[in-house]
């Protein structure tokens, strides 16, 4: 047995998710909590990588606590409180539960959702800095109406080489997006995407996409063929990392 | 005239609002922006004190914008971003107006408000890291009817002795009260309060008061006696800094 941990971060101090040696990542920050935790290193494996600066609201991951005796020295309910007082105070493990061995937190997933935030206003707020993108221009200078046109157009099974990450390895592009929507709440529009797999920095070119639909760049109608031509350079920018939130992982 | 900006900063990285020489304070942050914005060293007067760790949401503060040849050199509608270039991200210019010259932010008050902010619950959110007080329990550990009925004692014309700072220098410790109130949504546990004027630590002293009564320690009826007694060892503990907030200053 295992114990499947979900966690929440802010990614702002990171470089990501994924170990990088001994550089400040969030799997770093976890492998030596662990390790204080339980008295010994710790199989620790998380669910998806995630790049520097994006935020996690439900990340899981799987710690494997038997030590060489085959004993576990931290009963469950303990784990989280015992990992937060060993963890920086960006990272927190919400809850902690057994999974079975063949249980893998990547291979696992059957549907990931991420959020992306973006703050309209020319004024920035100081309390949302790094969790947000700031738009830097009011609300009524974007067509929202558009925007959720333009989205619906993601849904279902597409090859979605036009927004992917050139220099990006994966051979295959074909995802099914489940979820597709648009929120405005006051000045923050949400964006919320769920599918059965991301490619590299998917999200955040489907939502600099969305953004240029917004400003009038692209038309909503023309989202298929943007889809269809798998070409990159078709689709929008890239959007910050800092508005970038993966708020759930979904397994059987 | 001089020009009344309204900021609004994360306290977490400033040792408070005042200038302490070179130390990073809000006002230090000010005055190096001012002085990049204008062109030379600016008069950059606060409107209170704030502790380190300290937030606000509507600070209010003079910039005197005329050089030596009695020129303006930045319109007003221009400041705050232009400001808000300057500054580090954790603080914002909000907006810009002419004040007279004899306008002092901080003898011309006539009422402020602060914000208390408790975050109930086992685990912490690290979203709201530095930003909140994690009480590091349940929300039904706490009786928030009694914390309301203790809370209303404030109101009026009362010696806070008992809630300042040991060690204050103040002579006049008489404040009034105008607002007192404690609303809850969700896990977070809100209390806001307005006054004439307040001690030092005052506010952190009475949430501290407000949160023994929470926890039964304290009676929502000795209120009274423990503000008769001007006698800061009868009052709660300091509530920690960082679950604090001065919302609003109020002018004629």
């Amino acid at each position: 047995m295992k114990i499947l941990l979900k966690i929440s971060y802010v990614g702002t101090a990171y470089c990501g998710y994924q170990l990088q040696g001994e550089k400040p990542t969030v799997a770093l920050m976890l492998n030596r909590a662990a390790k204080k935790v339980f008295g010994f290193e710790c199989n620790v494996t998380g669910c998806s990588r995630t790049d520097s600066g994006v935020h996690a609201l439900g990340y899981c991951l799987t710690v494997d606590p038997v030590d060489e005796k085959n004993e576990i020295t931290v009963p469950l309910d303990k784990i989280p409180l015992a990992m937060n007082t060993a963890l920086p105070r960006d990272i927190s493990v919400l809850c902690a539960t057994w999974v079975p061995d063949d249980f893998h937190p990547r291979y696992s997933v059957i549907k990931k959702e991420y959020i992306y935030r973006i703050r309209a206003g020319e004024i920035r707020d100081p309390f949302l800095d790094g969790r947000v993108m700031e738009l830097g221009r009011n609300i009524d200078t974007l067509s929202i109406e558009n925007m959720k046109k333009a989205q619906e157009h993601f849904i279902g099974r597409h090859d979605f080489s036009a927004f992917m990450a050139s220099g990006s390895s994966v051979k295959d592009t074909v995802r099914t997006v489940y979820d597709s929507e648009i929120t405005v709440k006051d000045n923050i529009i949400e964006y919320r995407i769920s599918a059965d797999g991301f490619l590299y920095n998917m999200v955040r070119i489907i939502v600099g996409t969305l953004l240029d639909v917004g400003k009038g760049k692209i038309k909503p109608e023309d989202l298929p063929d943007i889809i269809s031509s798998k070409d990159r350079s078709r689709a929008g920018q890239t959007a910050k990392a800092e508005g970038l939130y993966l708020n759930r992982v979904f397994y059987n």
